[in-house]
């Protein structure tokens, strides 16, 4: 149901296919989800998220699963039901216990409510709170 | 420019009272944030959300930082001013770095991006994704 | 800080002029609040939408001050920060009661919490709640 | 297709069970919904939340049916597909008649309509909405 | 799915038939598709969306095609599935290009993108751009 | 009030300078706004933003305003304060009218009307809105 078409690898362009290419190596897996065969009807802008995914997943000051955590708590909030299901795998492949799953339901939940009563009652931010 | 009085410890009733001591307590400081100022409104509301972030926020499977982290992305995807502003504030309380901060806007800059670009083409779930 | 001029009575061209009268008409009162003068910009908008809104939230099968509940609801869970201060000013000035907006915000609150769960979980629609 | 398993009375642990026992009495019917069995993932967060739901939705200042209304407002707002079907059989449930479900529907379109104008001309709040 | 009947021509009282007319004949195709069936339920707020939408998405000092690429960026930002493939569907008719699309997603990938990174810092806005 | 430093030029990193320096060649003008003084908390990601807005907002097959208006709109429907100001003074700079812009706000209300309508009443996709 998508409103674009799927490319798969036998259709595409040598532009899109080095990055599926690119794609299969960073993830040792033959595997290209939907989310790249749609989004190749514009091989910049697939080259410039595939790059950009890339380097900001990558482990840092930050380490790959709570990237993932982070990443489900926006998408849930956005309702990209697409980026729910593949980002919740994706923390399942790298680790994600059913206990740190229950955890991190439980932290999105709060959050909504007390984001629907803050914003609900217009809460003036703390003085401590500011930066600059 | 809250759309609800701010209850002062001052002015506040007993019930209400018992749980901004809980907060000082569990804080360790005698600071009572604005949000909790509002809530105070509905005693009841107060206490069922304190005592459920309270619980939800303690280290357990996840850490606290990461908590936080999660806290913050579903915050500015709902676009809570409040709710932002206070837990990047507890975020450095609880040890942030400037490194995490700047991996941490990066991932919620990019989870923004692809949420809207497979919602905009409408991007099928893969089968493999699917859990039940 | 809006984004547009904000068209006051004295320099209203007269088809605006005549929807600023309906609405003075309407509310038994002078006041103009910001929304329709910056609205003004756009006479024909300006007129749907006053139409409209007076249509819509005369008491009907729901009473107006349960329109002002719906009313806010929604504009908390879309952030508008207008909207929200608007309509719960509305919501006073037709008679909401202190105890009415402490059940109010608690039930946005939960059902903020919810929306967030179910998202997150992806939970499937139970068959009984289907009507077509 | 839920990111997590549904979780039936069969092979629910005591403590699940017991709130799923609650929410049978409370309901008067067997029938436990989809939501109840994928947040038994985390038996804390399924106690808190149920537990939480009964107290705000009971009839208190605001009637039962209304915070129905109030609820689906948010849930629409929200997106959240399994949330809007749930609370709209809930409604139909506690009596809504299609005359009302016709004008709530119209007055969660207006909101909608103005958040969306406000927002996008980010009207400045009147000083005679503010409170404190 | 829906949440209501689907009320279908043969079925439609006159008020409703009379609008199901003018969007054929307005159209030229006896096509009335599912969003209006739905909102047949309310009659007089099925004229009064139909009267705006046909006088708003009429080509203006903004051409029709321009006026379906704003209406997908904001279904696309508010996670509306059925506005997203209708109106994906409605700019196609209207001569949209397959160069347009690519261009048309990527500038809503970039927007989510930077509204997620301002919103998480929360950067004030410069002087230069307030008007008023 | 943002929730990190603004880093001005003068005390830039030498990578942060090279993407001032880049900003202020291909907007011609010495102003570096806010947005870009924040997000220099992260170089990477500064230039990774830059880069990309610089490639997607450049004109192509959809011309450089109406490239705005869409911008305009996703920012509205995400309600980022900060991107709805920047880009409405964008699209002026870039030669909105104010007819254009009166026009521009009537099609965000209304598709902002029809989403809440549409997904309220979670209206199924027609078959023949479908691409894949």
């Amino acid at each position: 149901m998508a409103t674009t078409r799927l490319i798969d690898y036998a259709e595409a362009s040598p532009a899109v296919r080095a990055i599926y290419d690119d794609i299969r190596a960073t993830r040792k897996s033959d595997f290209i989800n939907n989310f790249w065969k749609a989004l190749a009807v514009n091989p910049e802008q697939l080259k410039r998220t595939w790059d950009g995914l890339k380097a900001v997943m990558a482990p840092g000051a930050i380490d790959a699963l709570t990237k993932e955590f982070i990443y489900i708590a926006v998408s849930a909030a956005n309702g990209c039901e697409y980026c729910i299901h593949s980002h919740t795998a994706a923390a399942r492949t790298k680790g994600m216990s059913e206990a740190q799953y229950a955890e991190l339901i439980a932290v999105i939940g709060m959050a909504h409510a007390t984001n629907g009563l803050a914003t609900t009652m217009q809460v003036p931010v703390d003085d401590v709170f500011k930066v600059t």
